[in-house]
């Protein structure tokens, strides 16, 4: 195993013969540079199609148990390093998915395996407190050192959650809360507020809504389904509520090829969010808050510019309705910064900023005025896990101390570029290359196509993950630098010519 | 601190003279049994009121934050052992109450520390897999190992989920599903439901309703809070669904004394509930599921008969409803059997069963005909977390090496006789003495008094929890013992006599 890490010297003498000693290489590299990542291998290497035989064996046994739909093939841990995957049959692949983009700085990173082994962590890790009532002495150093280190612009306070799910149903039950008082003007709900609530009627749960985006993902559980538009699959069979659903902006790519069409599109979205607004107050049903992705994930990486965004706050804040950003997935520094939001520049971005994945815990980050007024309004029994804030301290020492959101930006250059050149080479196969940082995608011709490149891909070694209708998404983990970007194109050009 | 462990021969010697050595003992142990829990303290240690000066300052710390209403003190988890919770300020306390009845066999048990130093499980805690597409090489045998081993009878299929709401709600969705493919007659939806659903709009997103009953508790999502109904604070400003709410038996305890007059009740909210389904199946929204807890924790330790729950599961089979058992604070051991419905004595006792809290992970049992015909339809990112099923493993094999359901059931008599005498003792005060195993509470005369009894034990260094309008919880890990009851008993007495 040791002698499959890749050591500086050996990437550095490799990456100079990169073209010439990937397997079927026809994309020339335009740049060579050093790997950092120490712990990495040094390229995929396939032993079997995907899934193997070991895995099939495993997903048979897993089939008493469970649903097996999903599984792509089981993995091995324990060999996995850095942004590569190694899977039961002894195969190893770049991983350009990373667990649902929820892997921050590889696999069995160095330091984070450091941090486990020392003993000091050990009660952590086997006494799980109720957070909400019996915190640990650290709790407020670590959330300190880890999230709030990294808050978005205008919040200091930060709600932990086990989850995405959770972490946005508990930020939209915050904005529900937040809004019923304002109804109020003040904090004292009546006596029919408190009888009527405990059997399910208004005027206690109130007939409020969020306003949401078409293509937009937010979750599975009931409430965030409500919210969540990008299958037919995730929501099927599923009670839901009557709230507004508004156009996300179909834009052209490239975006500043485009840019007056796309102002035009954004503009027409922007006016359909206020009707939407005006319409379900009055319709009974007023927009307590809106929820938005900074970028479309799940639902197809649809990007929109920073003036639609800037002006969708100012509607939120004109209507009175509270601003939720959801940056589960573009969260945590794979846009090239911390939170994708901060490419709009503005100081005062949103009042909710709900994550999980590459946090490692979920959570939600909320201006002073969300904080609810009583106890357990926003409370279950774990309220997170303090062995997840353990980790992610580190990751965050990490990312500083490696420099991670720099890479990003350099790495994400160097696949964009890749992305468009292959783009101009198969114009039948490829369109619509877009990205920012490493948080790039791209479309196929048709599903099919893109299905048949994504199995293509893996048995040559490369995990890649689908989003949309027939999008390929990247999501590499921070450490996937522009040498891992140049082999995935060596590989990815390959496939493309294979199946052209 | 070694120093303050309890030894063998000590607790021996120790429990002899218990009524002389515990300060202020009045009330005299029946019993004084060996203690068999060497990593415990040998009794409470109060420094200071609770909470003492060092927590206060980590409350105002963590206040910048969060919310800090329900913050009972700050934890030293790391000097905490056993059945005793140790604070920062240096107070040791028996925890009757584990972090909301989720800490399965005290803190930091021997076996659950040396399997978390061992380097083979550090690839499990730092790269947490997607485990609906990447399950690791070892997950099914660590399922069948532990969740399956444990299996409710009938079932042999398990989801496991990140906590106990998305648990539930995940559940409700499984039977939703079910309950629409069984109307359909078969799996395939219609394209008028897959462009409705994505709309939140039915045939798609179907009216259909779960069945829960007052004072219940499952969970705080907003799928699980419609069903919830134990206290206004959870609920007020939540918009919710229309669904029905059945009573659930107010009995008279002891049980065995009113059995005539409690079979009349439970009689009584049958008929309501089957009326309940008939009312909303005939206002077009039918009821897909009926959610109940075997004894309702949070909404105050209510009981019902065994014959009230095999009434109500025929009702449900009866009226083509799903039958799911909430055992998310009943299940683990702590009602003396794993599952605390397992007391029912049936063999088809439920079709779904969720869980969480001491299984340390949350998820639900589920019969074969829930499971979802298509992948992605359960889902989210992590679908649970390996490192949580690799310590409950661990928790089961304590479990059975230990006999700890026994110890449970020993533990639990004991108490049971310390409250019915403590009862009669303080006839103004305590009433209702009531419980399974050591799942057991009391009700105190006022909500006021009750709180000063909280309280005042805690001083002396009992952690005790509240539930319902004016009861104690007794919620007790699974090793603590006889030894620990007296104990208990004996400061129980004391407070009572200080407060009366």
């Amino acid at each position: 195993m040791a002698s499959s890490l890749i050591s500086r010297q050996f990437a550095l003498s490799l990456q100079k013969n990169l073209h010439l000693s990937a397997p079927g290489c026809r994309y020339v590299s335009k740049a060579a540079p050093k790997t950092q990542v120490e712990f990495d291998y040094d390229g995929p290497s396939m032993k079997t199609s995907v899934p193997g035989p070991r895995s099939e064996e495993l997903t048979k046994q897993l089939g008493h148990i469970q649903n097996v739909g999903a599984i792509n093939f089981f993995c091995n841990y324990e060999e996995s390093r850095g942004n590569y995957l190694v899977d039961v049959d002894g195969n190893r692949m770049l991983d350009i998915y990373t667990q649902i983009s929820s892997i921050p700085i590889g696999y069995n990173h160095p330091d984070l395996l450091k941090l486990m082994s020392n003993p000091n962590n050990l009660s952590t890790l086997v006494n799980r407190p109720a957070l909400g009532i019996l915190p640990p002495e650290n709790f407020p150093e670590k959330l300190t050192e880890s999230l709030v280190s990294v808050a978005p612009s205008g919040m200091t306070r930060v709600q932990t959650m086990a989850c995405g799910s959770c972490s946005n149903e508990n930020a939209y039950k915050a904005m529900f809360i937040w809004y019923r008082n304002k109804e109020r003007g003040h904090n004292t709900p009546s006596e029919e507020d408190l009888s009527s609530c405990i059997i399910n009627q208004s005027p206690g749960c109130p007939e409020l809504s969020i306003l949401s985006f078409m293509g937009g993902f937010h979750g599975r559980t009931m409430g965030c389904l409500a919210t969540t538009h990008s299958k037919a699959i995730h929501k099927l069979d599923v009670p839901s509520f009557d709230w507004p659903i508004a156009p996300f902006p179909r834009l052209q790519y490239p975006l500043e090829e485009f840019t007056r069409e796309n102002a035009q599109e954004e503009a027409r979205c922007l006016e359909e969010v206020e009707d939407l607004i005006v319409k379900w107050r009055q319709k009974g049903k007023p927009v307590a808050g809106v929820v938005i992705e900074p970028i479309q994930a799940e639902g197809g990486d649809n990007h929109a510019s920073s003036d639609f965004f800037r002006g969708l706050r100012d509607i939120a804040r004109k209507q009175g309705c509270a601003f939720h950003v959801d940056e589960v997935q573009t969260g945590g520094g794979t846009t090239g910064k911390m939170w994708a939001h901060e490419h709009w520049g503005m100081e005062d971005p949103a009042d909710i900023v709900s994550f999980s994945k590459k946090l490692l815990t979920g959570g939600y980050y909320h201006k002073d005025e969300f904080q609810v007024d009583e106890p357990y309004r926003i409370f279950n029994t774990w309220m997170g896990d303090p062995s997840k804030n353990l980790i992610l301290s580190e990751v965050l020492n990490v990312i500083r101390r490696e420099n991670l959101l720099e890479e990003v930006n350099r790495s994400g250059r160097a696949l964009m570029n890749g992305l468009f050149e292959l783009q101009a080479q198969y114009p039948g196969m490829l369109s619509r290359a877009r990205g920012v940082g490493t948080f790039c995608a791209i479309d196929i011709c048709d599903d099919k196509t893109r299905n048949r490149i994504l199995i293509t891909a893996r048995d040559k070694g490369i995990l890649l993950g689908g989003c949309g209708d027939r999008s390929i998404r990247f999501r590499p983990a921070l450490v996937f630098k522009e040498y891992h970007v140049h082999l995935f194109l060596n590989i990815f050009n390959d496939v493309l010519a294979q199946l052209k």
